[in-house]
C-alpha cells in the first residue's frame, strides 16, 4: 500500500512522500525498506534515528528525530493498530465453501455465505449468520447460534445451546459451554447439579486458546461486547463479564463472579467466588481477589520474589507476624510506662 | 413432571398441591409459572415472598414464608439436585448409532449399545462396555477401557492403555494419559525418561473441560471413585486422589502428590511435588501447598489484596521482615536492662 | 533384552550375571522377576535390601546392600534414562501411511516415510521432513514446517507459518502459533493488532498437554534446542526461551519475556511482561517474577501455607506491616533519647 493511503485511513498527518511503498510492519531495530514501524513506548527511542524502516508511526514531539517518513499520532500504538489491519487483512475464505468431510445436520440454519473447514461438526438447531467461518475441525453442537461474520479459527468446540454475537474470534482449543462444576454433598457422596443455563457472548468478543467457558447453572454466563480474553483462561458459571473489559491469560475466574466494565484483570489472577468488581477496576497479574471491590482503582497482592535464602528467613517471620505485633505494643505501653 | 413425583422420588415433604405441574428449574428471583426453585443459602431469602416459582425446595424453618408449594428439606441444595436431575435427564443418544466417519479398529471391544459420535477415532484394542457414549471427536487410543455409562461430551483424548470405570463423565478438550514431565539431566542435556505407567479412574469420576492428567512415569496415576475435577486442572504423573475429593478449576498438582479422601482443593491452588495430604483437608482457592498435611482442617496461604499503593510499602517491609525481628528483639533486650 | 546389553548401552559397570533377561521397569518396592529398577533418591533406600527385581541401578556405595545384580553409576537416573528407552522405544507407526481420512492440500511438501493419522488436516504450502509422524487428529495450518522425526502425538494445532525442528514431540491439545494478545486501548474499545510472526521451535523440543504458545506479535516467540515445556503452559507472545531450559506446569510466561539458557522455571510460575532473565536461574513452583534477573541463583515468593486460624490473624498484621515498622522507629527514637 502506499503510505498516503496508510495515513488517510487511519486519519493521521503524514510527514514525508505519499507514494512511499509499505508492504509490511516491523520493529524499528530490525526493520527493512519497504517497513513500517511504530514507536510508543520510549524505551524504543534509541532506535529510532537509525531505523532502517520506510516509514515511523510516532508522537509529534518525536518527529524532529525520525529520519524518514512519519505518521504523527496522538496515540501511535492505536495507529499502528489501524495500519497493521490494513496490511495484514483476515485470512480470506471462500464463501460458501463446506468441505465434503464436514458433517452438517440438514436442519442446521446456515446462511449460503458460510464457509466450513474439514472435519467440522455441525448438529441439529444450528444457526450460522452470514460470512461466519468454521475452521477445521470445530464443533457446534445442537442449538448454538453464531452471528454475522463470527469466526472460529480452528478446534473450538461450543457445547449445546452457546450464543455468539457477531464478529467473535475464537482461537484453537477454546471450550465454550462445558458444564459448570455444580455439586451438592450428599453425606459424602457428590451428586452432579444439571447445568442448565447458556454461554451468551455479545459482539466483537475475542477468547484465546485452550480458554473454557461453563455455561450457566440455572441462568446464564454473559460476556458483554468488546471483551477480549487470553489464551488458558477458565470462566466459571454465571460469571458476568462488563463490556470492553480485558482479561489476560491464564485467570481464573470462580463462579458467579462479575466484573464491571472496562476493567483490565492480569494474567494469572485468581477469583474467589460470588464476587463483585466495579467498572474501571485494575488488577495486577497473579493477584488473588477474595473480595468485591467497589471502588476504581489498581489493586494488587503477592509478595515479592527474593533469593531464597532471604525468603526463607522472611518467611519464618510472617509466620511470627501476629506475635510480633503483640511484642510491639508490649514494648509501646512498657515505655509509656 | 408432578410436583408429587418429584417430592416422591427426592424422598421429601411436599406441603402443597402434588398435582403442580413443575417444567424446568429457576432462580427465585427470575422464576415464572410451572418452575421450582430452591433456598438454601439465606442470602436470598429476600427474594422468597415475592418468588414466581410454582414450588420451592427450603429448609423446614423459612416454610411460613413460603407464598407457594413447597418440598421441606434437611439439605435444599442435595433435594434441588435430585429434582434437577429429574428434569434435565442426560441427552438421550442412539444406542449402537457409530458415526460412519468414526474410525474404528476392527478389534476393538464395543458393546453393541455403544454410540460413537462423528468423527471419533477408536484405536486397536480397546474395550467400550455398555451404554458407552463417545460424543463428537474424541480419540480412544489402543488398549483404552472404558466402564458400563461412561460417557466423553465431545473432543476427548484418551493416550493409550487410559482405563475409566463406570459411569465416568469426561468434558471437551479434557487429555487423559498424556507422557508425565520426566526427565534426566545428562550434562545440561534433559534425557527423556519412558513414561510406562496408565492413568486410571475409578467409577463416577468426573473430569471438566481442557484438564490434563499425565499416565504414571512407572507406576499408575489413579483417581478414586466420586472424585470430581473442575476445568484447566494439571495432575502430574503419579498423582493419586482420594475417593470423593473435588478439586476446582486451574489447581496444578505436581507428579507423585497425594491427596486423601474427601479432600477439597480450592481453585488455582498449586502443589509441590511428592507431597501427602492426609483425609478430609480444605485448601482453599490459590492457595500453595508446599509440606505434606497430616491432620485435617482448612489451610491456607497468600496475602490481602491491596490498593496498589498500600500494597507497594507493605511489600517493602515484607522484605525487612528479618531485620525487623532483630530490631524488635534488641528493643526487648535494652529495655530489660 | 540382556541386562549385558543394557550396561553396554548405557555405558555403566555390570555387577552380576549379563545373561540376566530384563523385560520391563519398576519400582523397587513392587519389583518382579525380569525387571529393572533404580535407586537415585536415598528416601527408597530401605526397599533396596528385599526387592524383586532382577537387577537395580545404582550408585557404587549402595552396592553392597544390593541383593541381586547392578548396573553401577554415577547419576543412576540418567542411567534408567537410557536403559528405559531402550526396553520402551517409541511406537513405531507404518511408514508412510496416510489415512484415507486425512485431509492433505495437493501442494503440501511431504517426504514419502511421513505418516498421517486419521482425521488430521494438513494445509496448503506445509512441509513435513522425513519420519515426521502425525498422530490422529492433528491440524497443520498453511505454510508450517516440520523437521525429521519429529511426532505431533494426537490432536494437535499448529497455525500458519509454525516453524518445528528436528526430534520434536508435541502433545495432545497443545496449540502453537495462536494469535498473541495484542490490543490497542481507542478510548475505551480495544483494537486488535495483527499478530504476524510466528511460532519457532528447535530441534529435540517437547511439549505438554494443552499448552499454549502464541505468535509473535512481529517478530517470532522462539523456543530454542532442547527446552522441555510441561503441561497447561501459556508463552505469550515473542517470548524466547534459551536452550535446554525446562518449565514445569501451569506456568504464564508474559509477552516479551526472555529466559536464559538451562533455567527451571517451577510449575504454576507467573511472569510479568518485557522481563528478561539470565543463564540457570531456578524459579520454584508458583513464585511471581516481576522483575529481571541478572545473577544465577534460586529465587522464590510466595507465603507459607498455614491453618486459616492463623493465616488470618498474620494476614491482617501484613496490612499493618508499614504502620508496625513506623511504631519500631518510634520506640527505637524513644529509647535512644
Amino acid at each position: 500500500m502506499k503510505l498516503g493511503e496508510l495515513a488517510s485511513l487511519a486519519g493521521v498527518r503524514l510527514e514525508g512522500d505519499p507514494r512511499t511503498e509499505i508492504r509490511f510492519v516491523s520493529t524499528l531495530r530490525a526493520a527493512g525498506p519497504g517497513s513500517i514501524a511504530f514507536l510508543s513506548n520510549y524505551k524504543y527511542r534509541p532506535y529510532l534515528a537509525d531505523t532502517g524502516a520506510s516509514a515511523v508511526i510516532l508522537p509529534e514531539e518525536l518527529l524532529d528525530e525520525c529520519p524518514v517518513a512519519a505518521l504523527v499520532s496522538d496515540d501511535p500504538y492505536v495507529t499502528y493498530a489501524r495500519v497493521a489491519n490494513a496490511l495484514y487483512p483476515a485470512e480470506t475464505v471462500e464463501a460458501g465453501a463446506v468441505h465434503p468431510t464436514a458433517v452438517v445436520a440438514e436442519d442446521a440454519d446456515i446462511h449460503h455465505s458460510v464457509s466450513i473447514g474439514p472435519h467440522c461438526v455441525v448438529e441439529s438447531g444450528v444457526r450460522l449468520a452470514c460470512g461466519v467461518v468454521l475452521g477445521p475441525a470445530c464443533i457446534v453442537q445442537r442449538d448454538c447460534s453464531l452471528g454475522e461474520d463470527t469466526r472460529l479459527v480452528a478446534r473450538v468446540t461450543l457445547c449445546h445451546r452457546t450464543q455468539l454475537g457477531v464478529r467473535c474470534l475464537i482461537h484453537p482449543g477454546a471450550v465454550l459451554g462445558s458444564d459448570g462444576f455444580g455439586l451438592a454433598n450428599d453425606r459424602g457422596i457428590w451428586l452432579k447439579i444439571p447445568q442448565v443455563g447458556r454461554v451468551v457472548l455479545g459482539d466483537d468478543v475475542e477468547v484465546g486458546a485452550n480458554t473454557t467457558i461453563d455455561r450457566g447453572a440455572i441462568e446464564d454466563t454473559v460476556i458483554e461486547d468488546g471483551v477480549k480474553l487470553d489464551n488458558q483462561i477458565q470462566l466459571g458459571h454465571n460469571v458476568r463479564v462488563g463490556a470492553h473489559s480485558l482479561i489476560a491469560g491464564c485467570a481464573g475466574i470462580s463462579g458467579s463472579v462479575t466484573i464491571g466494565r472496562q476493567c483490565t484483570i492480569g494474567g494469572g489472577a485468581g477469583f474467589g467466588g460470588h464476587l463483585e468488581l466495579t467498572d474501571n477496576v485494575v488488577i495486577t497479574g497473579f493477584s488473588r481477589v477474595s473480595k468485591s471491590i467497589r471502588e476504581p482503582g489498581v489493586y494488587t497482592s503477592g509478595t515479592p520474589l527474593q533469593k531464597q535464602r532471604d525468603w526463607q528467613k522472611n518467611t519464618v517471620r510472617y509466620r511470627q507476624l501476629e506475635k510480633m505485633a503483640q511484642r510491639l505494643s508490649e514494648l509501646e505501653k512498657k515505655l509509656k510506662d
